[in-house]
């Protein structure tokens, strides 16, 4: 089950080669992604209506896609515009099509009713892209269903257990409880901790002195599907925290992460930070140390899913550091069954408006 | 579901060892395939009646099988003659053979009630071993339902895109529709294509002028429960077509598609050719053709087959192109309904029988 | 479904390092194994109560366990007694422990209610680790429910067809019918074979002359869940058998399957020698002998297995040879029933318990 009237995000641009496709699964539907003439992304199902092979197979004439099975021709709007030794092409011959927005480098793509897809729920990732900002794109596939990975984004007391050596710092990071607060459409997490260790990752761009403490703050929004945009970083402890920026070391992470099936899921993310930015061996050793700390995430999530697929009885005990986590899988089952019970009225509301009609 | 009064190929004659057995699940059937003293074929159920070891790791001893696990002892006709230790064998000690036919390289087995195995249901296949004629044995793998493959042979409009180097020709061969007739135990195809591009494959043995043009014929009948031979070639165009052979290119082929459980099939083939049939070099590189076409159909069927089965309510929508495989599976449903029916009222017939003879 | 109350075979001493974890999973339930102190075993579920990460992805910390998650800190009792930012524990964060005894290089492991774990139900396999014995331990992971490997070791009728270069012997060893008497915790069998074929794994450990035939015996206890406890080897024959054991060859079989999900299975297993035991070389080619011996059963049983699981409706015809195993699954399912209608009535006496106290 997954909430359709959102916006997933779907991939990179740059993922969608020139004269190429991206073939790509999001909750469970094949899609595939290309470029029209005028460079617009265009997104069909990827799986022809005919006999259900994939379109991604097939070759691009113009500003249509022949399916390489039996011929078939489908213009941008899905449409069957060509099917050989077919003198009447049904007009139900078409495959769908999907909403479809391309901002700051990241492809949103609505998977529900496209009459609801409202661009204001788009959230702004405009750090991936940020003239004063540098960032290198990245991509983990999961084989586990995306909300034990979304568990995971929304309590960072992990930081120092599952990363030590990379994002953690010290284990009294984990002692500081985040104010957590329900948004309409997410939740917020706020948190500074004082007086401790810099994560190994970024405390070389500081030139603090060896072990220097610094004070650590964590801003983030964490939206609806699956989306974490986050404003982190660090000053010297003792130099007033936010009120003193001095000497700080700043990073504005945009992360998503989005359902292939139940079982897997697609993780992008980019870690962008506005100091050396002319330095794009800097860029690379923050994604290398972000990429690094991410598969120590997966080795413990994978493990979880393993552990946790073998008793499909084990009740988990709840912890106060489970506020936010808690909170988000309510908002997503509450969308879930407002989304159900919409589909559930619209045969009886469609019942009504014919016997309305009917009786006219 | 699988129809099982009917004849399936379970093989080439060559894959029987002098001394050995041929392994091979039927219709969800593991079978083992061996030959007596006078080098008639013995099918018996490849699992041993006590515990359900593979008699296919026994051994031969003489006329009979041994089991070698715990030592049972088979004889052709499947009945247990020797245990270690078993003072008295169970009559119901026995596995299940099937009628086999071994005719033109072929083996045919009779999966259903043995009682209506007709020997006039094996199709001709004379061309496999014809001396006017020659081809190389083929075999394929799939691992999908045999009915995807079915579906791709009774429709050649495929040809043009899916091989369109090796076997397809120009896209024209698309565009005319053949005649679809429905026979008592399948369909048959016929198509004439005017004046069109001769096949990559085939081209060479003609000794054409570079770029004629040629006129395609295929006739070809697909059976029950998947068996296709076809009659096809080609004549240099504007001579007459059929009414003028001279020069043509001859081809007939036999294939079998044989369902291995319900999401794998076995598909045997050969194409003969009655042209320079002295030239082995001819034979095989015909066969090399049509392999690799083999392959690019079973990549299309593997892509079209993960898609069907990421969405079970996945529509198909009918094209006029899918006459004949729609026919051929309302064929294949029919016979399926039958055999259930008439499984269904056995144990009431019985039951009848037995009420009856009670009150005598 | 599995015996719960009984003491499984989790593993040989050694397997659990000195300041590690063996992390492995019975009846299909993930466990921690490690030392204390003391050197004493503790097991913890490998399962955090929080979230259901491995507790074997943690650390140790004296006698506490700290999971790597989030974490938790558990003492050895599977009490949480420490977790970050949290002001107090929730009682029933725990996680479950299991009696657990280590006798003779065998860790046995009590997977049911532990006020009924009874030690005088740990079957005695003194020649583990008996100075005037000695064995290498064996160690082998079979993709199949345990019951399978129980019916082979159940009826060794199948050695001289199973293992004919190791294990086996002549086939005249499978035609004498052992006793079997049934126990109150499993099955006793009891066999000598006069006059035959000495196995070729230890025909050389004896000095007999090339071909000299040997009387076999094999006294051997089969006790639930899966162990088995083995007097056998052979004399030379014509002296008088058991009533003269000059230049005879000894062994003391110990084995265990243990399943660890209901289609995989752990076996642990030694064969034990009283001769050459200052000859290290001996012991290791005993030992080579039997693992060889025991990829033979596998490759039978795994085959078995996948016919078997082919058909659900698949009838096996009982010989005489099962008696033994036939006696054995009929404690096994009399064990489960019990246990299970124990479980059924709990709730029941309990709720009629309350309804007493109410009254008082």
């Amino acid at each position: 089950m997954f909430v359709k009237n959102c916006w997933y995000v779907a991939g990179w641009s740059h993922e969608i080669p020139k004269d190429g496709f991206l073939a790509r699964t999001i909750v469970n539907v094949p899609l595939l992604f290309w470029r029209d003439n005028d460079d617009n992304v265009v997104v069909l199902e990827d799986r022809c209506c005919h006999r259900g092979a994939p379109l991604s197979m097939g070759r691009k004439e113009g500003e249509c896609i022949r399916c390489m099975y039996h011929g078939l021709l489908f213009d941008k709007n899905g449409q069957c515009v060509g099917a050989p030794a077919q003198e009447r092409i049904p007009p139900q011959a078409k495959v769908r099509t999907y909403p479809i927005v391309e901002r700051h480098r990241w492809l949103w793509v609505w998977m529900g009713d496209p009459t609801l897809a409202d661009e204001s729920l788009i959230w702004d990732t405009q750090w991936l892209d940020h003239p004063e900002w540098r960032c290198e794109p990245g991509y983990l596939h999961y084989d586990c269903n995306y909300l034990l990975i979304a568990d995971n984004l929304l309590d960072f007391s992990h930081l120092p257990f599952v990363h030590p050596t990379t994002l953690g710092g010290s284990p009294d990071y984990a002692e500081v409880k985040p104010k957590v607060e329900r948004l309409e459409h997410g939740v917020r997490m706020t948190k500074w901790v004082y007086n401790t260790e810099a994560p190994a990752y970024s405390r070389k761009f500081g030139n603090y002195p060896p072990d220097a403490k610094v004070d650590r703050w964590m801003y983030y929004d964490f939206m609806i599907p699956g989306v974490l945009l986050m404003d982190t970083g660090m000053t010297p402890a003792g130099q007033g925290a936010a009120n003193n920026m001095e000497n700080s070391i700043k990073f504005r992470a945009c992360q998503a992460i989005t359902p292939e099936t139940e079982n897997s899921t697609h993780y992008f993310f980019a870690q962008a930070h506005d100091f050396l930015i002319d330095q794009p061996e800097v860029t690379h050793s923050i994604y290398q140390s972000v990429i690094t700390a991410f598969e120590e995430d997966k080795n413990m999530i994978m493990a979880q899913q393993k552990n946790l697929a073998r008793d499909s009885e084990f009740k988990m005990v709840p912890f106060s550091i489970d506020a936010a986590l808690g909170q988000f899988r309510w908002l997503i089952n509450r969308m879930i069954q407002k989304e159900q019970s919409a589909d559930d009225q619209q045969p009886a509301a469609e019942a009504a408006r014919k016997l309305v009609s009917g009786l006219r």
